[in-house]
């Protein structure tokens, strides 16, 4: 019987959120868009890899800040998903997450193949990626690192370029191609971009991989000595029960560095297929363009727009109305409480101001007034001097820690659905249009027992109004609880 | 002893608010701006002529829609102004407006002069505007019908041109003249005010005046004789006690014409003085340039803006940030629940905007989401199925009307000051974090006993929350109640 060498795709999912602001954030990243369809980036990906592998064999590369809303949006696979989850500690850039991925790659199976995919890009022609992957699986299993090459179609100089070495045919599918890699190009300047361009032997680094877990792990050994090190350092605390903080900081000790330049580019295993899917990394504002419907003027307009004679511009109206008037490539990102306006060649530099937010440390960089919990959602409707607004919505079945506020009172309001309300040693349901009224220091609980969401309105009051104000005695999700007397 | 001629400021206040939207609205319009100063357009322009008459002088011709707004822009002289508001039902442009004030200053003194200024200009330069007045009131004594000329500053395509006869001088005062007119020339197009700027003989038509009350009475009779055939009309109601809806009819049946095109032009009692105090009609956000601080960019940048690299661009952010890069030339205006983008030389086309709202019904056009109301204010925090929430401001001393709602019932929490409530048989005070359910269908008021602004966040919820849902028992201002069985 043949050896068989099963697929495990690894998502990348740890992005910063800072070339989409103000849609994105630090703590709401790319990945959670719905760019080029109607579902988010993330789960466009997930839908894409489950056309090569079972939604088991999923792992999901991320950081303990974005897993809660990770897993919210890949509910679908829940249980398959139950262990999938990969957590760095902090981001180390791609090579020791891939190190992590491949050595629990290696524990399911030690004759696994990884398939390495970003969460936020976005690919068009399900057929050609799954025979990408296919060939490339082919070559991967003949220890070859195969990387995806994307046919450039304008001279651009955000991205790494691959050389096929045509001499050095490894596979062919169809019309697919695997060579040798010849070179690996890193970002060119402009005149070189148009040269590649033109020359047509030039593919696009997309930053998609797959390869055997154990070569990978052989050749960040070689390569990358330091990161193999704390990996097999890792393995040991793990196998001798050593706590998450012990094991983390081993994490946190690893110099960044990307996969690209601290494995790829050394190793004499790179291979390429040159695919025939449609891909973009809307790695920025401007690119938009490239995945997004536009109208007859070359507009990508989305929400309440209202314009008179623009051309080729983005305008992003989330809830207010946006008025445009003859503007021409560029770029009107319009949200509850940040707004942008920049050219579209300009869009790079976003950047730039999410910098500037957090060193001025504005929220506005982090999250957005919608924040997601595992049990729900908040949204902060209006703050001022001694109080706060919110609308708090509960996911059926979900609840809110038992906790109490030491410095504020809060009045709860249903607007929609039925809440379960424990107050002190009372507990009781509130329909819609009744309320109550927590007092300070009140141990009380707000939970959704019915199928419907939850909505309330909260009106808190107090001296002092931070998230940090909590004593939490009971949590459903994990959080960090009181001990009780 | 020589006769007196008292000076009747009568502030033009009809604006409708369409060339600053978003920041002004059909019911929020330009002379409620902050422009040029830290008080409104309206109280500048009332301090102003405080300059040259005192407030009891001084009358308010406006809409029955904006007098409580301006009522309350304008309370440090509610005593003062108590008789000075002259209500249009309906806007019909300038003559017939002028004509109403006219016949209320001949009441009052039949020798008596008229300054009339609009509301939402901006003028620099007090003493030279008193001086200009003090001028023109000689010439006005001699039956002249005196208007106030700028010195051009740029070819401007938007404004009417009066040319002074040289020959004709009437009076002078320090560097100051006063001449007949020899022409009024209408907009010109660019080539004919490039040659107006460049010949200097040609002034810009500000729409201020300063003439008798009983000449501009002659000169509407004799060029406008439907306008005075009404207003004899509307005098002979008003002596025999006819109803307001009688009178307010006659006052629609007027033909629209402006002074200037109506009277005006066709006099031949036309004078003016070129004026030495700078002059801005701030007609839109172009303009602002004129009379707004700039950074070394040349950008008016207001709230919480983030820039990098704009230049000569205006930036308005409100509670929200607002991100801009390389903008140049550029007009960005973010409210509460609509966003402008446009460049300067298009912010004429603002209008079109408000138009296309109009048409839609957008609520945007006609009111902020905060609403003045004789008691105070209300802000609309987010409205969805089923619920609303407001911020509800009520002044002190004011109190809403005694009311119910048939379709919604109502939580208040009070967020500051201490809030008196009638609900039903009750009445009670609420402090700072106390609330109170109002059920559907009972009889409840809200009031302010105290000397600090009440903050209460209402809760509605119900099926229809509209603002016609409204029952009124009792009304301290004036609107209309349920007679009571």
């Amino acid at each position: 019987m043949a050896r068989t060498y099963p697929l495990y795709p690894v998502i990348m999912a740890g992005g910063s959120g800072t070339r989409f602001w103000p849609l994105s954030r630090h703590l709401f990243p790319k990945q959670l868009l719905r760019i080029g369809g109607e579902h988010t980036l993330i789960q466009q990906t997930m839908r894409r890899v489950l056309g090569c592998a079972p939604a088991a064999n999923v792992l999901i590369s991320t950081n303990a800040a974005q897993a809660d809303l990770i897993r919210g949006q890949l509910i679908d696979w829940k249980d398959e998903l139950m262990d999938g989850f990969l957590l760095e500690p902090e981001g180390r850039n791609t090579a020791p997450a891939i190190a992590l991925a491949a050595i629990e790659v290696l524990g399911r199976d030690p004759d696994g193949l990884m398939l390495v995919v970003p969460a936020d890009h976005v690919v068009t022609g399900q057929r050609d990626f799954e025979a990408a992957v296919q060939l490339a699986s082919q070559l991967a299993v003949e220890r070859y690192l195969v990387t995806f090459g994307i046919k450039p179609i304008r001279p651009e100089t955000g991205y790494g370029y691959i050389k096929p070495n045509d001499k050095m045919l490894l596979g062919k599918q169809g019309k697919l191609r695997g060579y040798r890699v010849q070179k690996f190009v890193e970002k060119p300047n402009a005149t070189k971009a148009a040269q590649y361009l033109k020359a047509g032997q030039y593919f696009w680094n997309s930053g998609m991989f797959v390869w055997r877990a154990a070569t990978i792990v052989e050749e960040i050994r070689r390569h990358q000595p330091a990161i193999a090190t704390a990996m097999d350092r890792i393995r040991e605390l793990k196998v001798t029960g050593a706590s998450t903080q012990v094991i983390d900081d081993v994490y946190r000790a690893i110099k960044p560095v990307s996969i690209d330049s601290g494995v790829m580019e050394q190793s004499s295993k790179a291979a390429v297929v040159p695919v025939m899917f449609q891909w973009s990394d809307v790695g920025s504002w401007g690119s938009l363009d490239e995945v997004a419907e536009k109208n007859k003027a070359g507009n990508v307009v989305i929400g309440r727009v209202v314009d008179l004679e623009s051309t080729r511009s983005i305008v992003y109206a989330d809830r207010r109305v946006v008025a445009t008037i003859g503007l021409h490539d560029m770029v009107v990102v319009d949200t509850p409480d940040a707004t942008l306006v920049c050219p579209k060649a300009r869009a790079q530099d976003v950047k730039k101001i999410v910098d500037i937010l957090k060193q001025q440390q504005a929220p506005e960089h982090l999250e957005h007034l919608t924040v997601q919990r595992p049990w729900g959602s908040y949204t902060v409707l209006e703050e001022g001097p001694g109080f706060k607004v919110k609308r708090v919505t509960v996911n059926p079945g979900g609840r809110l820690s038992l906790q109490l506020h030491r410095q504020r009172s809060e009045h709860w309001v249903v607007i929609a659905g039925i809440a379960r309300v424990t107050r002190g040693v009372e507990i009781f349901d509130l329909q819609v249009g009744q309320s109550a009224a927590i007092p300070m220091k009140t141990q009380h609980r707000l939970e959704n027992p019915g199928k419907e969401i939850v909505h309330i309105i909260e009106v808190q009051n107090g001296p002092y109004l931070g998230e940090d104000d909590i004593v939490r005695f009971k949590d459903d999700y994990g959080r960090s609880v009181k001990r009780e007397a």
